[in-house]
């Protein structure tokens, strides 16, 4: 499939830019000269609405409305109307997707309320599983829920899922659906269907899928899902996470984060705890008026989309333009003993290709920085003393066919010069 | 000590204004027109710098830097930078505060940590006492905590806590300094030593202490504290809070909500969890620079008042401006039934009056704020449906003595006009 594209000169991606449909969604966005930005999976760019959003909720709402602007300018519902904009972008209905607090602790609250629910069924079950490559932070939050519940975290390789359930003892499946360092995807429906078979409840971290690749979280019948909002969906550094809960399960138990603003009444300021009908019972303390509405400004983004094909849409450019990058590189980079990380297989690729360099993933992507060309870098296994991945985000919003070519002809010039040999490793050097 | 106050006139408060060696602090401020803000109590105004901070932040250090901002413009290390600086107003040395998440979930971590702390001490203790008119997300999330581990919340008055704790089952007893409905001060330093004699672990919580009142957390030996960033800490709505752990007890044991970002190597990327040295595995997600840097501004505008005496000098304002409304409401509306629900005695309040109001708190502060003067409402005990108390925040920083002698002038035109009947009840009409 990907034969005709490694012959494509820059000219050629010219052409794919100029006739690419999606192409002017570009144009809602402040993108700095002279960058060719390859890193929106690690964090979004900024919208231009976003600048004067903010500015406004700070010097009108805030600095002029004052607490006033909890109801005036409609604060106290942003969780709420925010998370309904982002349920648009993964198969979730009205009422459902609540935006709040981080991923981790966003995974915190499903994990518990997971676990309540598969121990009430069958307590016998004391098993958590997860992908041993899946991000840090989820395999941490639930080690700690493991460890108080008195359970397992069992961590697999991803063929391994399967066999896995069938002995029947696993509560909760926890995985990312596309891993952060191979962008390998699990077809989240057959696998959640697969977990329902063996009598387990699912929970999917979207981190790397949501505003990326089309999601159904109905029709998958998924358990639970949590995401971030500062990789595709552009909410900026830090931006709300988010959170969905089946509607089946959503007003079965409680959570364990129960701040006030997840009670049924907060402003009866109740001695007791009662949580909320539906989502809400997932919020746990105020939310941030400023970071909530940058993150719509990002969500909107992808929501100009819709009238286009919406995420079907962005996810036809977004293999476009992985497939044009692998097939680049394999022509133009043949000289060079570089490795493809990432399924060549696009039925299973989420929105980014990683590179296994034996040069080291940390010094050539430095000097790719150095030219403009910005991804970032990670351990092919884990546990590598120095990253041996380069990763490459393709954002279909903004990146265009030029940025690919380009890109590879960056990592043409650092790798045939050895100008990398000058970068030294900084294990600070990047976040997610 | 108040009889020369009640006789003082717009023009006398004017010039205690006018030789107020802090009155050019408000300079720092962008005030709304037409607005006598006493409200800071539950969300601090907007410093000037804020802005132009923000809109850097979201500009610069996001839409240029992109991703290399999390070192280039420091974002990794905002929540030590800032918790710093907050730990200068609330006697805590560097490097033992750090900015994070909210209040609820600030104190979710140190409630779970102080109670692994107690029980590993005493696994007989099975008690946390609070205080029954205690703001409820502090209720709510102890109640959680007490759940899981087999404990009982016991919810006392606040002069039954020293008789409460000679049972010697305390496992931790857990107290907002100031309360938000009276405005009553603990004398933490005293609470803290009987705590300890009785061999029962402390968590204050500082939401109506920092930035309001000195405190000295060290000079007090308090063990666990938490507090809020968007009350007079001016952080801007949703602000991040803190959490501070006394440095003997810092590093024993973990707390629960085990993010990245509270690993001791968060970007080694390592499968198991090792928490970080120090307050920074109280750490859990990605933090938002925007709010991060909001947060500072606001602090820095408690910090300005360093030079002049710092949280010393802002107290001695702050009892300034609250006995100068105290005797004035007596004098001025002495034909209306209102009762002082605030302590008489200056040791014991904080930097808030409350007033009973029988005319109903919601109704009479509508009409205030129809007049431009900005305050709450609460109800008294937390059981009345409709509130009944009035709420005044003093926040030395800003409110001026003509701004009091304004608000009870304003009060007054309110109670004898009867203006206060047209307004009606409305639940979500205030965030704490």
């Amino acid at each position: 499939m990907t034969d005709h594209l490694n012959q494509q000169s820059r000219s050629d991606c010219a052409a794919l830019d100029a006739a690419d449909p999606l192409a002017h969604l570009r144009e809602q966005f402040d993108l700095p000269e002279g960058v060719n930005y390859l890193d929106g999976n690690s964090l979004g760019v900024l919208p231009a609405a976003t600048a004067a959003r903010v500015q406004a909720v700070v010097k009108h709402e805030w600095g002029t409305g004052l607490i006033r602007s909890w109801n005036d300018a409609g604060w106290i519902n942003l969780p709420q109307r925010v998370g309904d904009k982002i349920g648009r972008l993964i198969g979730a209905g009205p009422g459902e997707v609540l935006a709040a607090d981080s991923t981790s602790l966003n995974l915190y609250k499903v994990l518990s309320a997971a676990i309540d629910l598969a121990r009430g069924q069958d307590p016998s079950r004391k098993v958590i599983v997860s992908e041993r490559s899946n991000f840090p932070t989820d395999l941490y939050i639930a080690q700690s829920l493991a460890q108080q519940h008195g359970m397992t975290l069992e961590l697999v390789q991803a063929h391994e899922v399967d066999a896995r359930l069938q002995a029947r003892d696993v509560a909760v499946l926890m995985l990312t659906q596309v891993n952060y360092r191979s962008g390998r995807m699990f077809d989240m429906a057959a696998v959640t269907e697969a977990a329902h078979a063996a009598g387990t409840l699912t929970i999917w971290d979207l981190a790397h899928s949501a505003g990326a690749v089309p999601v159904d979280l109905t029709g998958a019948k998924a358990d639970f899902a949590i995401g971030c909002g500062y990789k595709y969906l552009n909410g900026g550094p830090g931006a709300p996470a988010f959170v969905w809960v089946n509607p089946a399960h959503v007003n079965r138990g409680s959570q364990p984060l129960s701040g006030w603003l997840g009670h049924a009444a907060p402003f009866r300021f109740d001695t007791g705890y009662t949580p909320a009908a539906g989502i809400t019972r997932y919020q746990c303390g105020t939310p941030s008026a400023m970071t909530m509405a940058a993150l719509e400004c990002g969500v909107d983004t992808l929501l100009a989309a819709e009238p286009l094909g919406g995420m079907r849409a962005l996810r036809a450019k977004s293999l476009a333009l992985s497939e044009l990058f692998i097939a680049q590189v394999r022509e133009r980079l043949a000289h060079h003993p570089l490795s493809l990380a990432t399924p060549e297989d696009t039925a299973v690729r989420g929105s980014q290709v990683s590179l296994g360099c034996p040069e080291g993933g940390y010094a050539v992507m430095q000097a790719l920085i150095a030219r403009g060309v910005i991804g970032d870098f990670r351990a092919g296994d884990g546990t590598a003393a120095e990253p041996d991945l380069l990763r490459f985000g393709f954002t279909p919003l903004y990146t265009r066919f030029v940025d690919v070519h380009d890109a590879v002809t960056a990592l043409v010039q650092v790798l045939d010069s050895g100008e990398w040999r000058e970068a030294r490793f900084n294990q600070k050097a990047a976040v997610t």
